[in-house]
């Protein structure tokens, strides 16, 4: 038994060493079962048991009918920032000028860019999504250059409403609208559900378009306390509803940025229930729902929804291609007031991006790419963890997400995320720092990083921040 | 002397004779006055003066380097709605309801469309138009799935700049916001200049997805009287800017719809200088300022502009492709917020179809395009006109705009446009009752018609239309 035991162990330690030693990488399938039953003459079971323990220790996760694969690692000894304490009595916002300035660097090519969250390009389906493109508008002319339905081209609904199962969602096509990209489902989520002056829950650290978009429509933000895994804290949130008069609150339950929790499941149900209860809407952000790291897709907050109260919002544009602009929103019972909010904000989405898509996902394909971009982006944000571990200042902390494309890291107290900022700026280096994430300019010695446009460039831009951040120690 | 003037009046009849009966028609061109001198063997003075004498009688015109044209003609015996009478007190908005209904049915193919203000799909460059897509994101194929500049696309910014020339304004690209559609230019004008529960100036009658913006915005509708041909009356605007807080003024100068009124300039001036007096901001919605049907394009009051306070809006959504979505704005003054309220709605506008309508504008053909429109749009006002005269009941009265697409009929005052709509819509007709040009629901006994989709069809939908209405008179 007891060398039964240790036998089990020795075969975990080996596949252990080949995954350190980099004959594996994350997102590889390591041997099969029974080919490492053959390869080192053990017992099915054996292999079975090392397998078990590999997947315990977090280094390899089972994916069903496919295998065993390695897991995104992280450094062990650089921990996660603790539960965010923001302050929840509800504030006016104002982050705009900072970020106009994070804006511009997007569109700015000497700029190395681990600020604001676009996919990497080598990671889109660019030439076949063109093709798709060409080929729709030529098959279909008329239907390409005139207004499209308000509630958006009916076969690309009925695509996104065959996806949204995976999302545990049984959602008609009818009971979608498409829009320009998630930033309008939201736009649109909060002016259906909301008037001037009210008060919204938030989880907080939240991403700064969501502060804004509360800044223009005089929205008030009530920060809600969040765990860098388990997201929102519900019982914070229940505090919050009996304290302030919550009008909607808005989660992303699945890899939110910049934290990139991702609520387990029962914690998704009691948020809806707590809602459910008190009749207030939720706005669910999915986008990055498809990107998980894991064996299975998560599902949505709105899975739990029985009252019509959950808008989930999403896009394909962290999958597919930003600049197309096509996004969606379950509107539930707010459907009229956001089609009326549809209607007077552009009349319909643009036509021939939404049919580029609506073909491709028809064709297929987009599983095995999402596939291929979850593999990659786990890499990426594995490595640029590891780099962070290597350049940063001691007492560094980092997130340990398992999903999304961004890390959020917390340096030591000395370090001033602004100032760092704008250092970092000059020498061509852009990333988001922490007080963009709070309606108050909380998380000051926080910044958000893109892990989507991980590099060498970027490798070297990391080991800058490090050692400007270091700097700052005896300032 | 005697001879010579009964000549020239001579030569004028015939010509006049040979319009009447369709051998010229509108938009046509009738032979120079070099070949006219030669085929009627008359001096060139007499030609010239008979054709001085036909432009007086409004029966052709002259286009500067090209010709003689014939002009659209309209019916002697109808004439104009008078000038509106609005309840200028502000009012809260709600006419969603009705327009729902209407919007639907413009994605109906069952339905003979004589009510959205959709261009006719066969005066649009559709082949032309999607060949440039295929091409530019072939060509370009990063840019055309990344997120655009907050801005939109350079190269398109170049080219509205270009053409902003003839409508006489000055701005430069970096003057410009690239928005999903002229509504949306609308929508971020009004958010950028106004709070909740601010008075907003409007023409009356004006078209109903304002309303419904104000209505969406919580903003409340001053509503000024407004002449059939020379649009917004400034002595009736003066007087409400004394009489309530007015935050904003929106107003079409040029060919708005229903009226089709196009501001004469001094008017033009006068507006923006009251305004300009007094600090308030003009939303000038420019959409059909391409669509003219004299020789020359109308300016924008833009164009008078001094202290960056006139938002002008357009698209090309009723020249070439209303699927795309692709309009925008001069924000003058307001740039930073117009531009935090682009980014919260969407963050830029879809890159495809600005990139493909940026290269059609640049490769030429676009003035040859606007140039067969404005003749073609000419000649289905007239003839819906004529058919107008020729169906509905005596009494009826009718705008004769002088570009655009449509027409505002009066009916009798025993015909409530409501019910009208409720029973044409039983012959599948569709047309937009005149209530929804109101915050306060007026204009009962008119409508509001798409002379776009002018067709035999249209024809007799508009003689079953006439056939309804005259069946009022008794009930």
């Amino acid at each position: 038994m007891t060398e039964r035991i240790n036998l089990y162990e020795k075969v975990a330690n080996h596949i252990s060493r080949l995954i350190g030693e980099g004959t594996f990488s994350v997102g590889d399938r390591i041997p099969s079962v029974r080919k490492l039953h053959s390869d080192m003459k053990v017992s099915i079971t054996t292999v079975m048991e090392a397998y078990r323990l590999l997947e315990d220790q977090g280094i390899i996760e089972a994916h069903p009918q496919s295998g065993y694969y390695v897991r995104p690692q992280f450094p062990k000894m650089i921990s996660s920032p603790e539960v965010s304490k923001p302050d929840i009595n509800p504030a006016n916002v104002n982050v705009s000028t900072l970020v106009r300035m994070i804006m511009r660097d997007r569109s700015n090519p000497d700029i190395i860019q681990l600020g604001s969250l676009q996919p990497d390009p080598d990671l889109l389906p660019i030439d076949k999504l063109n093709l798709t493109l060409s080929a729709v508008v030529r098959r279909d002319r008329r239907k390409s250059s005139l207004y499209d339905e308000l509630q958006g081209y009916k076969p690309l609904r009925v695509q996104i409403a065959k996806r949204l199962l995976s999302a545990g969602c049984a959602i008609t096509p009818d009971e979608l609208i498409i829009t320009s990209g998630c930033a309008e489902a939201v736009m649109l989520s909060l002016i259906a559900t909301c008037n001037p002056g009210d008060a919204i829950a938030i989880e907080s650290p939240v991403f700064f378009n969501l502060l804004q978009l509360l800044e223009v429509f005089k929205a008030k933000a009530v920060e809600i306390p969040s765990h860098p895994n388990c997201g929102i804290i519900i019982e914070a949130l229940r505090d919050a509803i009996e304290e302030h008069p919550i009008k909607a609150c808005f989660v992303s339950p699945n890899f939110s940025t910049p934290l990139g929790s991702c609520m387990p499941d029962e914690n998704k149900k009691l948020l809806v229930d707590l809602l459910s209860e008190h009749e207030i809407p939720l706005i669910e952000d999915d986008i990055y729902g498809d990107i998980y790291f894991s064996s299975e897709r998560p599902v949505a907050a709105k899975s739990f929804d029985k009252k019509g109260l959950v808008l989930l919002c999403s896009s394909f544009s962290k999958t597919l291609a930003p600049g197309y602009r096509v996004g969606w929103v379950t509107p539930g019972r707010f459907k009229n007031r956001i089609e009326l909010a549809k209607s007077v904000g552009n009349f319909a989405t643009s036509t021939p991006p939404q049919m580029a898509i609506a073909d491709f996902l028809a064709n297929g394909g987009y599983d095995h790419h999402l596939r291929k971009i979850r593999r990659l982006y786990a890499q990426k944000i594995s490595l640029m963890a590891q780099a962070i571990e290597k350049f940063f200042p001691e007492g560094t902390r980092v997130t340990n997400p398992n999903g999304g494309i961004s890390l959020w890291v917390e340096f030591p107290k000395y370090v001033d995320s602004l100032k760092l900022y704008a250092l970092a700026h000059k020498h061509g280096i852009s990333f988001v720092p922490g007080p963009l994430f709070s309606a108050k300019g909380k998380y000051r010695n926080f910044i958000r990083l893109n892990a989507a446009y991980w590099s060498e460039k970027a490798e070297k831009a990391l080991a800058t921040i490090g050692y400007l951040a270091a700097e700052m120690k005896d300032n």
